[in-house]
C-alpha cells in the first residue's frame, strides 16, 4: 500500500502571507501523513521560521529532490536563497522570485515524475511578475507550462457543489463580448469530460447560468440568452452533453436549486464566485480542470490581513489536499477500466440478417 | 395605542403565484394582528379560493375602503373583477390585469391618507404590462407614481444586512457604461440617508463593492475603480459620507467582512443579489428606499414552481410587514426630534470676542 501514497508537491507560494501556516497546520496532523506523501517545494529555513513564529508542531526532513522523500513525513526540498526574509504580510519581490523558483522547480520535477499532483499555496500576483511569469495567476501559468495545448477550466468547488467560470479574470466591460457559442462550448466539453473522469460521474448534469439578470426576461434585459447560450447549449446537448438553464443567477444558489446539478457553469468571475463563497468560503478548493496535471489550491488568497497570527484555518488547503488525492485516484480508476474493453459487439446491417456477429474481428 | 397601529395597504400581486399564501400564512397568526392593521387590497372572492385551496386559518372582513378596516383583524378591499379565476402556475394577463388593479388602488388610498405604508405581493412582470404599467418592476412604478420626482433605491435586506444596487435591471452588456461618478454618488447619498431616517442609524458605514473582479487588481482588471468608483467615493468623503472600499465582490460576502457595516452598495444585480440570497434567502426583504412612501415586499417571486401546494414560507412577507413598520416608526421619530430643535448656540466671529452668543435669535 505504502508504495501507492500519491506524492504531492505543494509549492510554498508567497512566504509573507499564510501559506506556511496552512501547510504546516495541515501535516500538524499525523493522519495526513498516512493518506499521501507530501514534498514542499520552498525552503526549510522559512518554514522553521514560520514554525516557530506561529508554533505549529509539524516536523520535516530536508531533501534534495522528490525522489528521496520518505514516507509518513513532510519533506522539503529547498529551491530558494538562504538570504530570503520573512516580512509577514510585505509585498516583496524577493518573496515574488521565491514563490516563482518553488513553483518552476515542482514544475520541473513533475516532468520528471518525481511527484503525482501539484497543489499550490496562494502567490502575490504582483509580486511574482517577471519576465518568466506575466500571467494572470496559477491557473494560466500551469495551463501554458504543463497543458500540452490543453485549455483549462477554473472550477471552484466543495464536495459535489462545483462551480466553473466561462471566462475569468476580465474587466465587466469585456464580459459579453467575450462570450461567445464556441466558448461556451470549449468550457461545458471540458466541465463534462472533467466531471466524469476526474469525479467518476456517469451522466453528469450541468446548470449553465445566464448572463443577464432574471435570466434576460425574454429578451427585456439582454439578448445573449437567446442569441449564444440557448444555442450553445442545444447543440452541445445533441452531443450528449447534459445541460440545464439558462438558470437565472441570482436566487439559482440561495434556493438551493443547485444542489441538484453535478455542477454549474457561471458565464463570470464575480458571478460564479461571490455566491460560492458566501455558502463555501472556509473550505472550498480551486482545481484547474481540463489539463494532464491534476493541480489544487486553497479558495483564499495570501490573506496579508492575518497573516503571521496564527489566524489561518487550514480546512481548505486540507480539502485541495484531498482533492488532488480524489482526482487522480479517480484518472488512474478510469484509465485501468478502459485498459482491456470488451471487444465491441454489433448487428451486421448490411447483409439485413439481423445477425449478432460474434466473430468479427473489432479493430476499434 | 390602538389608534396608532400602522396600517398596512397589501396588494395581492399575481393571484397564480404564491401571494396570497404567504399573505395569509402571515396574518392566521393572531399576534400579528396586534402590530398593525392589514388591508388587502384583491378579491375577498379570490382570497377566500386560496384559503379553502391551501387550508390556511385566517379570517378576514370584506371593507369597501381602508377607512373602513377594523382594529385586530384583516380587510379586504374588493378591487378585482368577480369573474376573474384562480389557475395556479399560470401566466395569465386576467391575473396581471387583477395585479395591477389591487397596485392602482393602493396607491389612490395611500395618497388619500388611509393607509401608512405599502407591502406588496410579487408579480409576474410579464403579465401585469400594459398601457398602464409599463416597468420592469414594482420599484420603477412606485417611483414613478409615489415619488414626487425622487429616485428609489433598491435595498435588499436582512437585520442589519443590507444591500443597495447602483444598476438594477440592465443587460451585462450596459454595466459599465451605465456606472458614471454621479449615479454612484447620487446612490450613496440615498444610501446614507436612508440608513439614518429609515434605521435610525447615526453614522452609517457604507462598503462599496468595486466593479471588477479582485477589484480590477491595480488596474490589470479594469480601469472603472480608478476612475470612477474611487474618485466618486472620495468627494463622498469629503461631504461626510462614510464609505469604505471599493471592496472585490467575490470575497466580500463569504469572509463575513459585510458584518462590519451598515450597509453594502453593489454596482448591479447579480453581484449584490446572489451573495444577498446565498445567506439570506428565505427571509430577506426588498425595501424601496429613497420615496416618501415607505414600500417592502418580500425577496421572492410569484415562485410557480410551488404555488397552490402549500410549501411557501410565509417568513420573507413577515418580515417586509416588520420592515414597513420598523422604517415607518423610525422616520415618524426623526420628524419628532426635528420640531422644536435647540436653538444653534455659536461664536460670533466678526468682532473677535471670542464669545458665546446666547442673545443672538437664530432664524435658521
Amino acid at each position: 500500500m505504502e508504495e501507492n501514497k500519491i506524492r504531492i508537491g505543494i509549492t510554498q507560494g508567497d512566504i509573507n502571507g499564510v501559506g506556511y501556516e496552512v501547510i504546516l497546520k495541515t501535516f500538524s496532523d499525523p493522519t495526513m501523513l498516512e493518506l499521501c506523501t507530501p514534498i514542499i517545494y520552498g525552503s526549510p529555513k522559512v518554514a522553521a521560521y514560520h514554525r516557530k513564529a506561529l508554533d505549529v508542531q509539524a516536523n520535516f526532513s530536508i531533501v534534495n529532490t522528490a525522489s528521496e522523500a520518505g514516507y509518513n513525513r513532510l519533506s522539503v526540498v529547498n529551491c530558494t536563497d538562504d538570504e530570503v526574509k520573512v516580512e509577514f504580510s510585505k509585498p516583496d519581490p524577493e518573496a515574488g522570485k521565491a514563490a516563482l523558483g518553488a513553483l518552476e522547480r515542482a514544475i520541473e520535477e513533475y516532468r520528471e515524475g518525481l511527484i503525482d499532483v501539484i497543489v499550490t499555496a496562494p502567490i502575490n500576483k504582483h509580486t511574482i511578475q517577471s519576465e518568466e511569469f506575466s500571467f494572470p495567476g496559477h491557473t494560466e501559468y500551469i495551463e501554458e507550462r504543463l497543458g500540452n495545448g490543453n485549455k483549462s477550466l477554473m472550477i471552484l468547488m466543495k464536495n459535489d457543489f462545483r462551480v466553473a467560470l466561462v471566462t475569468t479574470h476580465i474587466p465587466v466591460r469585456e464580459i459579453a463580448t467575450t462570450i461567445t457559442k464556441e466558448l461556451i462550448q470549449e468550457k461545458l466539453a471540458i466541465f463534462h469530460h472533467c466531471l466524469k473522469q476526474d469525479f467518476g460521474i456517469g451522466a453528469p448534469r450541468i446548470a449553465v447560468l445566464s448572463l443577464n439578470p432574471h435570466a434576460g426576461d425574454g429578451g427585456l434585459l439582454g439578448m445573449e440568452e437567446q442569441e449564444v447560450i440557448i444555442p450553445a447549449m442545444k447543440e452541445m446537448e445533441e452531443k450528449g452533453i447534459i445541460c440545464y438553464g439558462p438558470y437565472a443567477a441570482d436566487g439559482f444558489m440561495g434556493s438551493g436549486n443547485y444542489t441538484h446539478f453535478d455542477g454549474i457553469l457561471a458565464m463570470y468571475h464575480d458571478q460564479g464566485l461571490a455566491p460560492f463563497k458566501a455558502l463555501a468560503m472556509e473550505d472550498g478548493v480551486n482545481y484547474t480542470a481540463g489539463l494532464p496535471v491534476v493541480r489544487t489550491s486553497p479558495a483564499h488568497g495570501t490573506a496579508y490581513d492575518i497573516a503571521g497570527k496564527g489566524l489561518a484555518s487550514e480546512d481548505s488547503f486540507r480539502q485541495a489536499i484531498y482533492v488532488a488525492i480524489d482526482v487522480f485516484r479517480n484518472r488512474q480508476r478510469e484509465k485501468a477500466a478502459r485498459v482491456n474493453p470488451l471487444r465491441k459487439q454489433y448487428y451486421e446491417k448490411r447483409d439485413d440478417s439481423d445477425k449478432l456477429k460474434l466473430d468479427t474481428v473489432d479493430e476499434d
